[in-house]
């Protein structure tokens, strides 16, 4: 099968109808509408097999991770996704691989009506590089820079399982059948907050999605906004599979678990109501975890109040 | 160093006055705004080491090319280049190696006042993703579709030289140096034709860059436009290198030579002094090289119009 082929046969679909796409796969760009008085959100993630993922790791899960990461940054910004364009580096042009990534792709592209717009494929090791496209009104963006002291802070979903279900599968850590099944469903699995993100606009200030783990990616909140938080760490939502472990092991993976995809974000305490009201209205629990201080730095306690000496272990592609 | 100190050191610069960027690299997703009334232009090209470039080769080269090659795809769509993504898959944090691509990188942005906007940076073998952004009048757009019967048909500057830079690099063909050095300098550093592209709205039907060679691009043209074409074998414009050799070479590499990053564009005859203008206005020379014509597929005659056998040999990924 030749580049052309491969690209007719698993990446080329119909165009849908009423969609942003005035022109897509085959030319030399692609071409989208942003609606008038929106703003262009676009976001781009390069997953490398041995390093995001395991060497044959199911191909239709990885199409689904794939996307789902990405769409994790415009639910963090709050945006409405448009369209994503797919670049990917294959050993080989392999039917049954790419059948499956195609799969997994598309059947999250459907659930959020976005399309593939365009994209490259090349032979190589395998190297899965999406850049998303989203849009919002200017000043309804959910901005890292915008939080504020006094603002509680929120985490939607549950915590710590796909650190969990990655220990299992590395076979770092024992894990009953019954609690492994959730926890690879999260590693494998994630399920992009966009319903909430949208629904946020207005009532949250700051918002990160959580991939690197909870206290390394509030950290960007609170670095780019100039302040500090005191978050409670038996406050904080765990998985299924978290929540049958001790509780060291609980604390350290919700806070530094990675993987997540889920949501923290930052609303002043008269929004409490609006931010529930939010969370349910697009089917996702939140849990109100901390608050935004007058300080430098994040300080994790536990349910009495007491300091904790955790520090944050975010994913260093470099060391 | 980590992947934050590598990205804030390499890849974060201050914002431009002026531009179109809202907010760049360092939250969940960059925000772009797009000019009122027209339409996104985006398209994505992957280089992967060992595929699209040597090994070792000069890095300052490579971050040139790899942006050349996306805003290559913004020219042939006739669009204005408003930013572009970066994702990077790095063996390892060399500094040598990311002082390097980002010079190189960097002063061609600038000439094309260009910003970075956001991206990923990740450990793995050397892949270089590059997503570019650019805007149009939705109707301006120089679409590969919009070919028609009589049309003339064009191409930019010179064609050639990038590949027989190549096969002397590789030591599968000798070249003298007064002409290795325009050679190597056509394969390393293209100048993609956004003037050119920009020039020809409204005045070219359609447009593609010759990035895989000349006889298999056009032929992307006319399958998509539902025509055929003549085209003059030895009307072809050689780069100076590859017009110092034997005329099979020189048919050969003009024709299905690869990597040019010139424009090959159909226009109406009537407008064959307004593209003579659009060239002269952009700095590029343009030569007429055929016509389409009601028919299917391509024919290449020589200067007397008789036939000649040559057929195209478009690079492919998986063959």
């Amino acid at each position: 099968m030749n580049e052309f082929a491969l690209i007719a046969q698993y990446f080329t679909r119909p165009p849908r109808d009423g969609g942003h796409l005035r022109l897509g796969v085959g030319d030399d760009c692609a071409l989208l509408d942003i609606p008038a008085g929106e703003t262009l959100a676009i976001s781009t993630d390069m997953l490398v097999e041995g390093r995001h993922f395991f060497e044959g790791t199911d191909p239709e899960a990885l199409g689904h991770k794939a996307l789902a990461v990405n769409l994790s940054d415009l639910a963090a910004m709050g945006a409405t996704p448009l369209g994503f364009s797919l670049a990917l580096a294959l050993p080989s042009a392999d039917a049954n691989w790419l059948g499956g990534f195609a799969r997994g792709l598309f059947a999250l592209a459907d659930a959020h009506q976005l399309q593939l717009i365009g994209g490259d494929t090349t032979k190589g090791p395998l190297n899965i590089c999406i850049t998303i496209y989203g849009s919002l009104p200017p000043h309804a963006a959910l901005r890292r820079d915008a939080a504020r002291v006094g603002d509680d802070i929120w985490v939607s979903g549950t915590l710590g399982d796909a650190r969990l279900g990655l220990e299992a599968l590395q076979g770092k850590r024992l894990l009953d059948r019954t609690l492994l099944r959730p926890a690879s469903a999260r590693l494998h699995r994630p399920e992009p907050r966009i319903g909430l993100g949208l629904a946020l606009r207005g009532i949250a200030h700051a918002a990160i999605d959580v991939s690197d783990g909870l206290m390394g990616d509030l950290a960007h909140i609170l670095a780019r906004s100039r302040v500090g938080a005191v978050i409670d760490a038996d406050a904080l939502p765990c998985g299924e599979a978290l929540s049958a472990q001790d509780i060291n092991l609980r604390r350290e993976f919700a806070l530094n678990g990675g993987d997540d995809y889920e949501l923290c974000f930052t609303a002043a305490p008269a929004q409490a109501a609006a931010v529930q009201a939010a969370a349910q209205g697009s089917g996702v629990r939140v849990t109100r975890i901390g608050h935004v201080v007058d300080a430098h730095g994040l300080q994790v306690v536990d349910a009495d109040g007491r300091p904790l000496a955790i520090a944050a272990h975010s994913f260093d592609h470099f060391n």
